[in-house]
């Protein structure tokens, strides 16, 4: 019996508002699978430990990866 | 008294091979912290769940963010 390929993304709601890219512990990048079909973006923020689901498509998400690789640059020996 | 500010990266050994984005359920990216001088990149494997710490600074993770950029923009509605 093949398995049931039943939709099972995390990210219910998706916030759009810009993300301080100092106040997250971390942000995970789900890709898209048969589980489900697009990119999830998930952010924890420090403080809270909240999750957030972000748009990837927003300019806030691109903002924030390139914050990350600046700081890359920056910090790396 | 101050909180003691130990090194604590999750990331001890990296991996500079590059990484199928097919066979990744998932990618983390840790910014730096006080607990930690340089961002994290942690890829999990699907079929083995295994987590893989890539160098940030390495072509292979530049191309996986890259590559997750295309899918968004190629499956997102």
């Amino acid at each position: 019996m093949p398995h049931a390929r039943t939709v099972r993304c995390v990210c219910i709601t998706i916030r759009n508002q810009p993300v301080n890219p100092r106040s997250l512990e971390k942000l995970e990048i789900i890709p898209a699978s048969q589980f489900c079909p697009h990119v999830e973006i998930i952010a924890t923020v420090k403080k809270t430990k909240e999750r957030r689901c972000l748009n990837p498509e927003s300019k806030a998400v691109k903002n924030l990866l390139k914050a990350f690789s600046k700081e890359r640059s920056k910090r790396s020996p």
